[in-house]
């Protein structure tokens, strides 16, 4: 019998993750759902044929005794409410970025957790499941290129909706890279500043894009990520690393080669939603595999949820100061250490 | 309900596939197992924890009434009595190449697919569901490169066990390109011709290895395909198609891209498990679904089967004669077409 | 004081090297010129402002005192005569290819030099000069990917003028492979036969495009050899070799790589002339410092314009008989051997 | 008759000029030859074989009739001298970086050239000969990517000597993207900042390795510049230039491609004197040809000396003061404009 799991919002990426776990992946059910819109929880059942019961809130489908996991895929400022009820009592809970809109959120559940004594809640960080960045991780843990000295990496989307602000190029976009990056590099961020260079003219006016965000990490290494969401040309994640001894760098998606009218191409992503989807499914499989298997979920922790709402905050924070802003972090707890 | 799979033939292949649909994919179950060795059957229900009864013998796993569908994975001689067995019983078949060892063997599965009326047995053929391969087969379909002229291939394997012999060079290994690329092009072969250039010293004494086999088709194009099982250096897949207009090629494998002590290194496989594993994945689960959703199934047919067979067998003999030798295939039923 | 240069012929490629020695080469100066059209002669003085004498036919030029060395830049039915008489009167000469339009006429050229006992011609094969090759070369020479077994390559143009026939795929265009080849394998070519894939809509009725041509040598290394002269999408030369313990592989055109739209792509040459510019530059002035230091040309050599020949003339019945064809080639002279 | 040309220091750099004038390029003759080292000005006109008088000084040299051209290869300190002596001979002046090494020193060069009222001082910065920087300025100003708002370029070498400290970085390394930089936009710099991320192990203790250098131009691009002169894996030189509709990016060196022991990998050069090879020989050859055709020289002027020279020192400030520091360049003349 496969983990029961109920899924607190059915919008897209309630909608996307129901389908893997339905379709694609192995060992988990969809037995309850619960939306503030309700009609749009019926619907989802329905569009996937669902085995599962329709619950008034996110109350109910945690305390359902059928629930052994939630999944919460609800808007940010819902997460924290979510997480919190769902340790509480005692389900796991695979939570979308962000885990909490503030650090204090994040604290919250992550002191919930530690009094629980074991690892319930899973924050979706995908990146840490992709290919690419996994072989980065390896060689820099292998020491292939020595110490680690400098990262740069580039973050370029084809373009935002008109709601994109100049704030969400950290909460939204570079939250990946601050999730992926200290973990790559085993190291915690000790201050960040934010540059502005030449502004796009595709840009709407309110918002500032590209940007650059220089972080720096109490070991001293300086990671340059561009952001730029209005590229136009395409979906575009870069990352090298250099160190001591040589770099590493993410591969590009293996796309074919054609060789037509002058020029040699490969076809680059425009849409987001394709480059991480080996990611998207393998975060979760481990989720259902680490429940099945040892009782206790993997993945990124908590902490890591509360790592990201600090760098993010002192992001946005440097965004408006043109400082340099320190990260300031709480010590480690053991129980997220190893 | 998932589909009900019993799995003839508890081996390597058949081991990788049952954890496939065991722990990755979603929407099958194994629930029947048998194996000419029983010890090696029950051994592998106890290690993959399966709820699966263990049978005495290929019938009656396949008449047993739980079974809805039949996965054959023994060696490649008994591969058409179980494939005959299982459709004639009505179950839906999944068979590991060869479909048969004779191109009458095929044959005989074709006729009584016919006779059926609806497809019940999707062959093993995985590399059609390679992204690779399927992003070439776009290209060409949408005509980007206008009607395919030539194709330059390259399939070479590490090293071979002291078993392989100089026509498994054919019937183990370019099987594969010769299932693929006439999928490519829509095409299909009308004489082969098999040329050893200089032998490597890596090969025992009675393997010739490399040989170049040049197949040429209805439509006048012409494959050179290279085989080098004892390449030494990776498991290396290449293929380019030039056309009217352009070229296509196939992506390498996406790995990351290391600098170091004066080289710009990407990593080559070394095991050919791995090249096609997302394949592998998503035949099976196109296996599934498509029993799920249409109750038929999809992807290479019995007739590709049978395409494959006489090829082969072609292959073989010209391996022999050293002459262009027809590849005589009858013409296609309706029943295989669009 | 430089090599004093006389010229035989100002068509294009003439006009071309007399530019190069004139204005970007050390070393060399043009100090006569005769065309048969002696107009053209005259407006070539004129236009790259000469300090050179017009001379009314090959005789006179090749023994005025003045002139050291004679470029021979004519038609190729015209090259033996030239080269036969320059070296006659022992002046050096650097000969575009063909050295002579059959292998008899090649034959009688290594016989007078051999007689003459030093080295007096250069023939015009640049690719050895290209640093791709030489760096192929090298590869090979050091034994990095061990023996080679077998070569693929491809030698595709845009399109070709009207007067193009199917038999200059052979004397025109593939002669460079020729001649590189059997210099970058230190092999000699032993049979050779020619194939016909489905041809082009892009070539005139009179033309067969594409064509392959597979080369054996006597060491027993198979190369297929693809020529594709209306490919439309540019002018691509590729090459691989794969020896017994690897493979190396011709470098792309170094361009750079634009990320526009949805692509990622790196500008393919359109005109052929633009490929081998440094190879052309270097051929000639390898020929300028061999007979400033060591009073004797380096480079190819008349046996290797015999190996030409009589490589192509067998390429050229191949093509005509569709079957393998003996290349018969006399015993190498020890005078051309080191 | 080409040009006639006096060398002012034979050290290195001074014999590898020597060499291309006199053996490789066309229209330029050493004839004249001086080194406050006498004893080693007679040994590289013994040999290079140079019909060349050795001068007691620079003043007889600049002065002598027979010298048409002056070559500043001396150390940095004595560049400022020569070239002020040369023009004001009216002798046509090839400097090596830099022009002079003060910022008021390049202003007075500056000043006398255009009291001159014509180019005579072309600087040796040869990179803007480079194929692959010229391409980039190609795509960029015929708009292919948009406006640049964003370029990230890395500048790496093998190790250092021990003499190399901290402000070399940017006086001997960085120097080269200052100048090719500014010219590939068609802007100036405004400011820049440095920063220093963890240090290699592999430096020396008092020099900073790597370093990471800002500069924001008047347009409002930023160019974040790693300059690592220690990575130990080659000299490695990167370019990428993110516009508002793509990017476009340097060109790896075009060398072969070798797969082997499980890797597909492509040298990187160790040696720095043969990355741009070809661009010191065509940034000479401009200043013969420009000479030659137009009485004039072309290429990097000596108000481009002048940008490198007071960027050059913002930036060594900026390392000391941590800050970012202004770069305060005078109104660019209408003389050096266009």
């Amino acid at each position: 019998m496969g983990v029961r799991i109920g899924v607190i919002g059915t919008g897209a990426i309630g909608k996307e993750h129901i389908n893997r776990i339905t379709n694609q992946l192995s060992g988990g059910e969809i037995v309850a759902v619960t939306d503030v819109n309700q009609e749009a929880a019926r619907q989802v059942v329905n569009d996937y044929s669902l085995h599962a019961d329709i619950y008034p809130d996110e109350a109910s489908l945690i305390n359902a005794e059928q629930v052994d996991a939630v999944l919460v895929t609800s808007w940010g400022p819902a997460h924290e409410s979510s997480v919190l009820k769902a340790i509480k009592a005692k389900k796991y809970v695979f939570c979308e970025k962000p885990l909490a809109t503030t650090a204090d959120g994040c604290m919250r559940i992550v002191n919930e957790e530690m009094d629980l004594g074991k690892r319930f809640v899973q924050v979706g960080f995908m990146r840490r499941y992709d290919s690419g960045y996994i072989q980065l991780k390896e060689a820099i843990d292998n020491r292939v290129i020595g110490e680690p000295l400098m990262i740069h990496c580039a973050h370029r989307n084809v373009e935002t909706e008109d709601h994109y602000t100049t704030d969400m190029a950290i909460t939204d976009t570079l939250i990946h890279e601050i999730d992926v990056l200290h973990w790559l590099i085993n190291d915690d961020y000790q201050s960040v500043q934010v540059f502005y260079p030449k502004k796009t003219r595709n840009a709407l006016s309110h918002l500032k894009d590209p940007q650059i965000v220089m972080l720096e990490t109490k070991g001293g290494i300086i990671i340059t990520a561009e952001i730029f969401v209005n590229c136009q040309y395409g979906y575009d994640i870069q990352c090298q690393v250099v160190g001591e001894e040589g770099i590493v760098k993410l591969p590009e998606v293996a796309n074919i080669n054609v060789r037509k009218q002058g020029n040699s191409s490969t076809a680059i992503l425009m849409d987001w939603k394709h480059r991480f989807v080996d990611a998207y499914d393998k975060e979760l499989q481990d989720f259902l595999d680490s429940i099945h298997q040892k009782g206790e979920v993997s993945g990124p922790t908590a902490w890591d949820g509360y790592i990201a709402a600090v760098t993010a905050d002192a992001c946005v924070k440097a965004q408006q100061t043109g400082q340099q802003e320190p990260v300031r972090l709480q010590e480690k707890p053991v129980f997220y250490q190893g």
